[in-house]
């Protein structure tokens, strides 16, 4: 099988290593554990034209075929878990920066880009790409948009999809899609690039992407809250939105229980107030406007100075009851640092974790409910809802009363069913932005919709007949 | 069939009217005038479940249904122009507004709500529904969805499809799909809501969305500018988006043809500049801070005072060469009157009018090579460019030296084809905003990416295997 791949037109020496060879180890390891891989090899092509090669060739053999970015995926949706024969096609040789119109405020940029890469190119131009969570160092691009990443952002300038302005992607016979379209307005047929962003690769491979940008802010201004309710914070972000004109970039909600984590696991880290509130929240926002960027005498920026003054009425009503705003760029930094330290405290053997959403008005009804049902299993349960609260997004980490961790899979299995009813009960989603992969495939029997499981099925079977394209994720088989 | 059709479950005595009665004309009376309807029946469901027996009924019978709004489309996506016993399935008694949260901002509406009354919904909760375009009295929520449609605010806050969260949708074959999120973040598989948005009722019949509102601007600052060159005009509005933090709300360009041909047709029209000038530009900025709202001790509003100063600068540096800013709330309503009546003197006998969306660094270059193309078959042609110019949006209206009407349709499709061939070259979209229908068919099949129509056929064949939803629109046969 391998020989006919190094035949194939145009793939170099450096697209193909062997399963037998020590540095495919990177690529069937699963940051998370949680998942084991195999591959018979793992291809690099550079170009759109080598993808396609790849995929006529795995068509016609019925190879199946698992594609990757930066393996930082949180589902399994990029190991080949429980296949045979599987291969990895890793997009990461795919890095250029094919165009980028300043102007216009637009990059058309390749799958492999890394990016923390994008955002650096963009400031270049005096310009953001606003697409920012904690593995922006390693994810991809290409991922993001097979997986339509969230992040912290999402609240002012939207998901992954609403950054993506048009797609190149090889389907899975190899044919070229090219829907490379930079224009924002653009109705000639079905939306067919919102179908493979966040299709997790089992419709093509994304290969390419036009991306819009915004202007770089001027100014940002940051702090950390104090509060006692959920209600309470989602009053004050009414308020901040309300008050700003929708400036507020971030709102991330941080519980008692997370502060203690990291004071215990990374005692090194700055944290904003010495006793840990019931809830803290990073709060930023932004201006592109010079006038609020403008350094007052007292050393602050207007921006600083109204969201000061925003936080103390809000003091004074009793919204808040304690706040620190970031004094310059290094406080900013530590609180950022602490935020985006999440993931190395809750991926913890103990807790289980879950990306939930919920319309706001129901998130602190859902989390009592929470607390009811799993209380009878699970006695003296804590929850530590970490939150983008603006999207209704919470990184739901349950917990032992003792933090001991819980003493079987079918226990963690009966917690993740136990909440997952509830946030279906409540209107919400059992994957905000995390997607499938594996890790939810069984809720997605339980819990979708049917008919929209059976129209997934449906475009599944016409655009891959041999069931080659990442087979196994997302959409469960009939 | 009709007899069969009125003992289907629960459809009422008002949902069925024959084509024998005379109230059916307004159904099948196209008001553009291109193109000829008839129908066996026209239907007029009250509810999911009535749109769904009747599609059971339809799919059985392998009878075509073409879904039908407000009836103000400019492609002829809701006529059976050229079909054979076809049923007309109205939405307009559908028009219940489910659920309004105006703390999430989001309200479930039925297809046949009017927009405008979703405008005052909206604002009865101090929030705002940016969809806005002159046919906002009659269209439907359901056919605004089905078209995603654009209009005046698409700058700002994006297409129809950016304003939707969730939908229902009726598939071909009766089953409910129910995708009615309220929720801004949701990775749970496909995203099939964005493949009914702008499908034209082809493949299912929207009945139902979530859609989602912001907060209603306090207060809006509106002018009339005066130019020389589209490039002055994306330097001004370059400028404004900086200044402003992304405040701009509309930015049309309006050419010195279509000036004349209002004062011409439409003298009662208020014009803001006594000479036509080139170009004439209605710009309006907005804000939803209360303090920017505040009028001053000149009677001005702050932001209107923002705004003066901003023209000020770009007058002196020669971007403009004029400007009238509305001063109260009738002279900005004269403003938009103007352009709102853009349709009653550009739909005409005389021109050719086309709606393509060209990079906005690349309008100039398409327009001055469409004059050269266009010279040998119509000496001293002349363009008007009505346009949505920061999407880069142009209604072109082609026009003959002596305002002539072109004397026949092969020389009409002529310069469709020649204009649409030099948008495809230059990277544009041969329809921006108004959708396919049955007038852009052919060119979907001359110009739209062969491997792109080829996945649209594979989704329509398998989603409506009869092929009686909406036949014959946006995708031509193979």
């Amino acid at each position: 099988m391998l020989d006919a791949l190094q035949t194939l037109d145009g793939l170099d020496e450096a697209a193909l290593l062997r399963a037998s060879e020590d540095d495919i180890a990177r690529y069937i390891t699963d940051w998370t554990g949680m998942f084991e891989s195999q591959a018979e090899a793992v291809l690099r092509p550079s170009s759109t034209a080598e993808v396609s090669a790849i995929m006529r060739w795995a068509h016609e053999h019925k190879v199946p075929v698992v594609p990757m970015g930066g393996n930082t995926g949180l589902c399994g949706g990029a190991t080949t878990s429980g296949m045979d024969k599987a291969i990895i096609l890793s997009l990461e040789r795919m890095k250029q920066i094919r165009h980028f119109d300043a102007a216009a405020m637009t990059m058309e940029v390749e799958a492999g880009c890394i990016l923390e890469e994008l955002h650096k190119q963009a400031e270049e131009a005096d310009l953001f790409f606003p697409l920012y969570f904690g593995a922006r160092g390693n994810c991809m691009i290409g991922g993001n948009l097979s997986t339509n990443a969230g992040g912290s952002n999402v609240l002012r300038y939207g998901n992954t999809r609403d950054l993506c302005l048009g797609l190149e992607v090889v389907l899975p016979d190899g044919r070229i899609l090219n829907l490379l379209s930079g224009l924002r307005k653009n109705n000639t047929g079905y939306d067919l690039k919102n179908l493979f962003i966040g299709a997790e690769g089992t419709l093509g491979i994304i290969t390419a992407a036009s991306l819009k940008m915004v202007p770089m802010p001027k100014a940002r201004a940051t702090a950390f809250l104090a509060l006692n309710s959920i209600s309470d914070a989602l009053a004050v972000l009414n308020r901040m939105q309300r008050a700003t004109g929708g400036a507020v970039e971030a709102f991330e909600l941080m519980p008692d229980i997370l502060m203690r984590q990291y004071a215990e696991k990374l005692p090194h880290l700055k944290q904003p107030f010495e006793n840990p509130p019931r809830f803290s929240v990073l709060m930023e926002i932004a201006t592109p406007e010079e006038a609020r960027a403008a350094i007052g005498s007292d050393g602050k920026s207007v921006i600083t100075a109204e969201l000061e003054n925003l936080l103390g009425a809000a003091l004074e009503e009793g919204q808040i009851f304690d706040a620190v705003v970031a004094q310059n760029e290094q406080q900013r930094y530590d609180m950022w640092h602490l935020r985006e330290s999440a993931a190395l405290v809750m991926i913890i053997p103990q807790g289980v974790t879950l990306d939930v959403a919920l319309p706001l008005s129901g998130i602190e009804a859902f989390l009592e409910d929470c607390i009811t049902k799993l209380e009878p299993i699970v006695p003296g349960v804590r929850l530590s809802p970490l939150s983008h609260l603006g999207d209704g997004n919470l990184h739901l980490n349950v917990l032992a009363a003792d933090d001991e961790a819980f003493p079987d899979e079918a226990l963690r299995a009966q917690i993740v069913h136990i909440v997952d009813d509830l946030v279906v009960a409540h209107k919400g989603s059992f994957s905000a932005e995390h997607g499938i992969g594996l890790a939810k495939k069984k809720e997605m029997s339980r819990l979708k919709d049917p008919v929209a499981l059976a129209v997934m099925r449906a475009i599944k079977s016409v655009l891959d007949p041999h069931y080659i394209m990442n087979p196994g994720k997302v959409v469960p088989s009939a």
